[in-house]
């Protein structure tokens, strides 16, 4: 979240720290208050997937950052997600669930010229299952701890994107985490399935069919996701839906399937009554908090862009800034 | 399924049929003997997706089979698959379920240039569910109950593919069927996705992962698909399971998310004890009876090619050629 507007140097002049939220895909950077709001931000599409070699990393950060660096030499750097990958600046090895702020900062590497603090990624085991992973989100939620301090005794946490993360809180401590493709897969088949080839776009969002999607996905879940994503076709074929609608019942169907499997983990771990916030972009959460309220009445919490007050309470956490 | 060797003069004179099995990824043409056995196959790739407008059909049908049907013009040409879509050569409406081979055979239209008969698809519908479709496959199922009188009365005979079908049948009648789209899903992640980056190819079949994936389907599968794929991921980057074994272990939690839904989709039919047949290529089915096997203990039937036998079949029960 951006706190109210201020002058450039006054931001510069209130900022406790400097933050990167640093993805696959692209690069933002916060000035950040004592609050945990962002007094500036900047984005780049130079994310980590786009970068090879330590001198490209440090030149991008000099590009987004360098000018408040010299400005505010003090101020330290902290940057989370895949920046922090084995392809990334540095390879910071995933913290294990569970896990809180402190252990998340003990974790941090520095950069090989020294700039930044790399916050590393989390990973959650056991049970038999494979291994799951995040990084970037971990900062997020807690920064969605910090922002709204009844989430730390027991919630769910969801933060919708290309691969959702379903979290699981108890005691300020991540301790087990899920992920879902659900946007990736949205993406894949509609752009390369021959379930893309009937969509045609609404230029808007087709609330009905999404819907539609979504309580598919609740009553007739157990035919089987590949199932039902195949009457995004069918419908499109025998000219029971029209063509701009596809798009919106196919997503429906992926986010209920989200939800079918996200709500029973969820009840699975006895946090059925805790509070469920949603993190991320403003457009994606509506979308979500209707799918919750559409497949079972579920009130969500929605917090925007949570992840500079994650950044200053790692900073906090690790010491090189006072909490 | 083709029959034993014979002179192309000999194959000529004994077919009874010119069947053509005409996908949207190509074409396979057909000597068909009395016993339903190909007597000569050909195959080519200008499948229904690659042609537009009927000259383009006719075309490909002359080279295909031209000197067939002009040494033996008084035998019926017959085809299915995708030619008969409103893409295709000629639009020829859906039949829809509980559907037999004679209801199939009344719906068949022939082409404009009066050479060849088109066997409609299937359609399946009610319970408050989306239709689901099929074309070809429905005559890979007549094939089946032609070649296994056994199966009439009742069986699930899965068609493992790009669109696995699930059908039940009862009485000689395809009550109802499932599509799945596990195969293209495998495709579009493998090749679109983030899960095929790490892939690398084995050059050979992985069995132990794959059984892992389905396994991991059965066992856990509750947690939802879109989550599960993402071990695919998860378990290369943490060095768990070495990169050629990927591609097999994620083939196997598609595949088995298939059976997950299609085994309990046929019990709620009470069709748990019945035959439950496998069609399609040889590899594809072996990999669906090894999954069948390691999911429940289900044993299948395997059946290779059974088209012909289901052109034959659809020609006499629309009487172009005597039972």
């Amino acid at each position: 979240m951006v706190s109210g507007a201020s002058s450039p140097a006054d931001a510069l002049a209130a900022a406790r720290l400097i933050g990167i939220d640093w993805g696959s895909s692209g690069l933002r950077a916060f000035l950040v208050g004592a609050d945990g709001l962002a007094l500036v931000e900047r984005a780049t599409a130079q994310g980590a997937a786009t970068l090879s070699g330590a001198d490209a990393y440090a030149a991008v950060l000099d590009q987004a950052a360098g000018d408040w660096m010299r400005a505010r030499p003090e101020l330290p750097v902290l940057a989370c997600g895949m920046v922090g990958s084995q392809y990334g600046w540095v390879d910071v090895p995933y913290a294990t669930c569970p896990a809180d702020a402190r252990a998340l900062a003990s974790g941090m590497r520095r950069t090989p010229d020294g700039t930044a603090l790399i916050i590393p990624g989390l990973l959650t085991d056991g049970g038999g299952l494979p291994p799951d992973l995040m990084r970037g989100e971990e900062t997020q939620i807690v920064g969605a701890l910090q922002m709204r301090p009844e989430l730390r005794e027991q919630a769910c946490i969801v933060l919708p994107g290309t691969h959702s993360k379903w979290a699981q809180v108890r005691g300020g401590r991540v301790e087990r985490f899920a992920t879902h493709m659900t946007g990736e897969l949205y993406a894949v088949l509609r752009q390369h399935s021959v379930l893309g080839r009937l969509m045609q776009d609404s230029g808007g969002f087709d609330e009905a069919a999404y819907c539609e999607g979504v309580e598919m996905a609740r009553d007739a879940g157990h035919l089987g996701m590949s199932h039902q994503i195949f009457s995004a076709r069918s419908l499109g074929v025998t000219g029971r839906m029209p063509a701009p609608a596809l798009g919106d019942y196919l997503s429906g169907l992926l986010i209920g399937h989200e939800l079918r499997a996200g709500l029973e983990w969820r009840a699975d771990a006895k946090l059925d009554h805790a509070p469920l916030a949603l993190v991320g972009s403003p457009a994606l959460c509506v979308r979500y908090q209707l799918a919750l309220k559409r497949y079972s009445g579920v009130q969500a919490l929605v917090l925007d862009n949570t992840a500079p007050a994650g950044l200053l309470s790692l900073a906090q956490a690790a010491g090189v800034i006072p909490a």
